[in-house]
């Protein structure tokens, strides 16, 4: 696929700066640019690559004003970062998405399968499940019994998904993940050891949810584990059984949640946070990565680091203290001696 | 499936306090109880819902003494708990469990497969493994050369077995979870690269043992790394070659435990808990979640927290001074400079 | 297979100390050790295992002197800890590995598949795919569209690979792993929500890595994802997009790599440590388990723990004060008491 820069502006509504018949045919980072290639500036950090990147061409913001010479031909957007994430994702479109049913894949009788989807080799499709319009399901991915999947939701390969499981539209689930495992409960048996609690109730899952690679998210004990509409889970996410995480929160790698918690809305966790059970954490709470919390987070929009965490700047004052711990204590050391010879 | 208030109270031995006809057809937690559902009390905590719930039918102790009007039909019983708990078991002994070989599913005609169990479609079966009676194996699971599965045992969709390894009856092994690959060895080659050393031991998981989704069981180098019965690992547990879990232990999700380490019989860990290479850690040992240990725990019920971990009452004392440290260092400055004025 | 000890001393070029008769037929750690097994002596700490063992071989180093009476036959060697690598090496060597094209794998016309494979049953090949010769793909596995595997690498069961990742020679990559899912960016739509930016780079991985079980590589949203030669990544490893990590750099299990980092080579990471996006890590790095970082590390072969991380011995020294706050903050109080009655 080969474009102009006269092409490339027209579709962004931009403006063409230098040779505007100059042709790229794929993308580049502005600091790793190669003849052939578009790129963008966005983050003022990069500025200085503008000037020696072998891009070919480069968005950057109506704004911008060079301070030297540059070679590559420039067009001029409102946004550069929305624009480039729209030609990314115009070039996304232009790959082949498979349609249709692969040998070998294994479909209940009783399974209701929708319009224009395509179905891997190897994946299961269970009893009473359904799956929705142009649902892509990948190859080896599982699909319990009467799960539901809504329309244009696309599982990777390899994803498990438990029975009753209920999936919104627009979702995207990547590789591996495991929807509607048993919750992790267990009572003392009185004996040192312990006895299942049956898991009999799902998971339900809103619309325009992308799950990465490797979460897990447990089935309720009763009841529902709901993840909300919007929600992006980065890689090896854990949510336990009759967790609630509301719309639109992000949270970063191999960050945990643990059973009954309910986060907010619009929340943004780093990754590796843990959050214990039973908590509830405000709409638009931000942790820093590493952080855990076992206590409700009722003010809104607080920004927390620690284990256990609080206020962050507070966080990385008493930080900078840990640090000089030792040079602390000798000025203690120092104030006895002091006060002694007095 | 409906029932009576009454039924359920001969099923429990219990005691009816209202309507015994009234019908319930689900379960529900007190605080989202709906008409025709069936509830429990069984924190304090949440008394106060009782008063309030939809729930048709609640259980709740013996000796709840009502403080208000109570609209809904209660069950008297010795634990409420462990009612709910029997309930839910009967119930979920309730849904169908699959049974007999689907097709497609590849079972090599060394392997021994016993009587009544399931095997699902693209489920891989390899040469001279034993699969004992009821066992259940859901689609897309591999079971390698040899390996060996007691009867009862549960191993759900995708969970992967490496050769040799021995599981014991009645556990469950969820979705995605790999047993038996290799220990993370290697030996400097002297020039700065690594050579892989052989890992040629294997995996053994006695009998009632429970692990989460996406867990982690690495094989050892010589040996066995062994999970000893009644241990309940949770999602995204990672387990390194040569350990050794000790009875009943329970370790929440996305903990880590390194090679060769020793964990005692009856221990409780939280999440993204980290045990170092070659520790040690006595009977009865609690972690507070994100805690870490480099070194052996040798006092029998320590409850500790911190990376590194020490006790949990003493943590928490430091870290209210952590969190104090700009006061603390505040009221040194003062005192130096006090000092220095006399 | 049974070995006497004269015809591994033999093997190994040296010298039998005791009846080089004796035939051994498996492998023991010395703590462990059982009659009829082989075992070694390397690390000093373990050295009066040797007096007690009951196993029939004991391998160690050549300046060994016995304090007490030994029953085993020793076969003495420069390096007993390189001698048992090697053996065990020879070892797994024995062991059949399989061979051959099995039924029910899926197999694109157009994957071009090279000579000595083994492909097992439910595996899949996707469209313009090349496998190099001696490569193993075992059941289950998934292998995207335009896929470049280089020759003798083992893909493990259920590993999912997507779309134009390239792996080189002599990999391993264990069940379950995920290569090339998406990178986790959103990009906020002035609304709460947020909007995917496509992924369209790659993932490439170079020759002599190992993947263990459950680790995910993202794709880079341009560009690739890159692991240099020889690096070795143990399970639940998270490598965002965009990342690099450098030759031979090593890294324990539950460790994640945010986007666009880059590691240098020959660094060392423990388990569950964390890195932040764009920050670059010097060569030689060492980072202690659970550590975090968030700032470029400049200084090569620094070693460091924390969250944030710093010198690792400061950061003990600093600990221990930590520990003592409480003892400390009682010094400050009886300071100002002192003070005050001045």
């Amino acid at each position: 696929m080969e474009f102009t820069a006269g092409q490339i502006a027209e579709l962004l509504l931009g403006k063409v700066d230098g040779d505007a018949s100059v042709i790229v045919n794929c993308f580049s980072k502005i600091e790793e640019g190669k003849p052939g290639s578009l790129s963008f500036l966005a983050n003022p950090k990069y500025t200085n690559y503008i000037y020696e990147t072998e891009a070919s061409v480069v968005l950057v913001n109506y704004d911008f004003v060079a301070q030297k010479k540059i070679s590559c031909t420039l067009i001029r957007v409102q946004d550069s970062y929305k624009a480039i994430a729209q030609l990314l994702a115009v070039y996304n479109s232009m790959i082949d998405k498979p349609v249709g049913i692969e040998k070998n894949s294994f479909i209940h009788k009783k399974a209701k399968i929708g319009k224009n989807v395509y179905i891997g080799a190897f994946a299961y499709i269970g009893k009473d499940a359904e799956v929705g319009d142009n649902v892509q399901i990948y190859p080896g991915a599982y699909i319990g019994n009467n799960v539901k999947i809504g329309e244009n939701t696309v599982i990777h390969p390899g994803v498990k998904i438990y029975y009753n499981t209920i999936i919104g539209k627009d979702c995207t689930i990547h590789s591996g993940s495991v929807i509607g495992a048993d919750g992790f409960g267990f009572a003392p048996n009185g004996n040192d050891a312990f006895v299942k609690i049956a898991q009999i109730g799902n998971v339900i899952i809103e619309d325009n949810v992308e799950l990465g690679a490797l979460v897990t998210i447990d089935r309720a004990t009763m009841g529902s584990t709901i993840i909300r509409k919007g929600v992006k889970l980065d890689n090896h996410n854990h949510v336990a059984h009759n967790v609630e995480i509301g719309s639109n929160t992000v949270i970063a790698a191999q960050s945990g949640i643990a059973g009954t918690a309910k986060i907010g809305d619009n929340c943004m966790f780093g990754g590796q946070v843990g959050i214990g059970p039973h908590v509830k954490i405000a709409n638009g709470t931000k942790m820093s990565a590493q952080s855990g919390i076992a206590n409700n987070i009722k003010t809104e929009n607080s920004i927390l680091m620690g284990a256990p965490a609080f206020d962050l700047r507070e966080y990385h004052r008493a930080y900078v203290h840990f640090k000089n711990l030792d040079k602390i204590v000798k000025r203690i050391d120092e104030l006895e001696r002091k006060l002694k010879d007095k």
